[in-house]
């Protein structure tokens, strides 16, 4: 169903293979893919089994048994009456990527950038990442018996990619910035042949989370939400998302794409949203992204462009604070009783506050995509939460505590 | 389809309420059913939500709507066939429960717990725990909207039940012995009407691990496991899951139980496995547990007796130590990409013991409960992985670790 790669900016097109640059423009690749000659119906896919490679014919690659056994995907889409209730509003969604395998969206991706790499024979894989997709990239690559290679500047604690280590990843500590480990990290894959999920392997890996779209519309009847709210880095799944509704009009399965596209940034790292509430057609990187949303603090994203002609025909961004972040995440949690790591916070909080400015229906059937688990990140709700209640082992002495006084 | 509860000493019947000891003999009371009034076929269980509440006419309570929305268990069953291989297996499934809504297998019990509490109309609940039980609770009860307090030692550091805090619990400190403040608990729910789901909702509280077994009956197809390795604390969820396959095959669905119960413990809080192994009749309770294994370092087990009389009729019992626990989970992230706490590489361990000592049969099928997220004791694997390989920016640096030198 693949046709080939095709630069985003001068259309040039290529066949499948390890590449993620135009040799012309040094645009960035795109899967092409044959629609129609893609035979799918819905009735045949309400027959396969509940993961995200039941849409394999909108994918770049088939899963090997090894990836395909892993249950990835098909997360819980959950009506949230309690926490739409507790925003004004009457039609929310949760979709929970908390309780993806690894614990967070980045299942998606990094199965089809491991995918990607046994397709073409490689027999390394890696990714520069810090955090979710270092794990992610990690326990696929075990599954898939490869070695993985995860590139980090040294200054980034061990604690947080030890969920990496468990799973057989090797840590590579760059002394030196991000962009010194991101190069580094290009550079050993196209030297050494490893297959660097989210640089050499990219237009194959970012097609992994547009199941984020195929699923929340198969798990609403084959309806498409009027808003997506979508917390936003890179601004690739953003994207990606966009494109899976886009693709399944596209083969006629929804007749309409989302209405509103919410993308949600942290305000310690908002380049997107800024340039979106500026007017501005560019993004200007931030230099020093400061959030607790770590996962979100990419200071120049990569689609950031993409995603604001977006937002320009059909979308909205805003950010929320530290403070409003830890608020969202402890509304989702106890509304809900979904426990996000900041990220989740984010989205939680970008929602709350559109809909207090009135830029959000109160009828609107939403979705709210969150993307990671609150045990990835146990410190950011501690800092916030209250000292236990100390008791003497004596009846009486809880009187006070449990008929509310 | 609920008839009561019975006493499991002296077999006196209740009617359904709020109790959890025979006013006579003081003996645990389990809930009995009407097994002929179920009119449940395997075709009418295929066209249900994908959840642990498909199997309704086999549990106590119905779920109201709050519950039966979070899309709790119905866990991934996956083929483990790279664990199997390093353990000389041929037929190896994992039953991975740290992908349930709070991550782990403590959302089955607690969801009836809670559903229990709203049926009899109460309007608090809690539990003691110190761990899993309590975000387990706490989350159910966020969604329910009703209060919930979490009893526990004040010895216990706040990050062990954060996750329980963030959904919105209390937490109650208790200056005492883990002894002190589960007769607290008891306490309290007495006198002001609290549904303590591990306490006085208890026996309804159990049958949420049933589902266990059902889930991975009909995931094999209706088959049942030669043998399944359970992980092993206080023995209830042992014997729920060996009473979920009886019944299971009480109405039809299935022609045998496991013929091989494995009971894994802990070294460091063996009370069950050291009474097998001398081959006693009674169960030493173990004054001062010492092991990783936090989840499991129950000393005086309430079930032990009967997952002890069921281990002589068709069982095993083994244990491991810390080292072992360690390399149990490190062989699970590693072969098959599943991240456990320390009471899943509890199971794995000693699964490899019983394959080494020649007790279990390389052909059998057998079912390994992963019953608990490694996210939630992120300190254990990190003490053992080593540190990251520092390298300076330049590719040259590489050679030596992507070459294999």
């Amino acid at each position: 169903m693949i046709i080939g790669l095709r630069c985003r900016e001068c259309k040039k097109e290529f066949s499948p293979s390890i590449r993620y640059v135009c040799d012309d423009c040094f645009g960035a690749l795109d899967v092409i893919y044959d629609y129609d000659s893609i035979h799918l119906t819905k009735n045949l896919l309400a027959n396969r089994e509940n993961n995200m490679w039941r849409y394999k014919e909108l994918l770049p690659v088939e899963p090997q048994d090894s990836l395909y056994s892993f249950h990835s995907g098909w997360t819980p889409l959950i009506k949230a009456s309690k926490l739409a209730k507790a925003l004004g509003l009457n039609n929310l969604y949760i979709k929970n990527d908390s309780v993806n395998p690894t614990f967070s969206f980045k299942d998606r991706p990094a199965a089809l950038g491991v995918a990607a790499a046994l397709n073409f024979g490689l027999e390394a894989v890696g990714c520069a990442s810090t955090g979710n997709l270092a794990a992610a990239t990690a326990a696929y690559a075990a599954r898939a018996g490869l070695p993985c290679y995860v590139v980090i500047p040294s200054s980034i604690e061990q604690s947080k990619i030890s969920q990496a280590q468990a799973y057989g990843a090797t840590i590579i500590a760059v002394e030196g910035t991000y962009d010194d480990s991101n190069r580094l990290a290009a550079q050993a894959g196209e030297y050494y042949n490893i297959g660097m999920v989210n640089i050499n392997l990219r237009p194959y890996y970012v097609e992994g989370s547009k199941t984020l779209a195929f699923e929340v519309a198969e798990q609403l009847g084959w309806d498409v939400p009027d808003t997506i709210v979508v917390p936003t880095a890179s601004g690739a799944m953003l994207n990606a998302i966009c494109r899976g509704f886009e693709e399944l009009m596209e083969i006629g399965f929804v007749r309409n794409t989302p209405a509103t596209i919410v993308a949600a940034q942290a305000s310690g790292c908002n380049p997107i949203s800024r340039a979106y509430k500026e007017g501005k057609d560019v993004i200007m990187p931030i230099q020093q992204p400061d959030t607790i949303a770590k996962s979100l603090a990419i200071g120049d994203p990569g689609d950031g462009i993409y995603v604001l002609r977006r937002l320009r025909n059909n979308g909205l961004a805003e950010d929320a604070d530290d403070d409003e972040i830890i608020e969202g995440c402890r509304l989702l949690a106890q509304t809900e009783g979904i426990f996000t790591e900041p990220a989740g916070g984010v989205a939680i909080a970008v929602l709350k506050k559109l809909v207090e400015q009135g830029k959000i229906g109160k009828d609107d059937k939403i979705v709210c995509y969150i993307t990671g688990n609150g045990l990835k990140a146990p410190d950011v709700l501690q800092s916030i939460l209250p000292r236990p209640i100390v008791v003497k082992p004596e009846l009486k002495a809880l009187s006070s505590i449990l008929l509310g006084g």
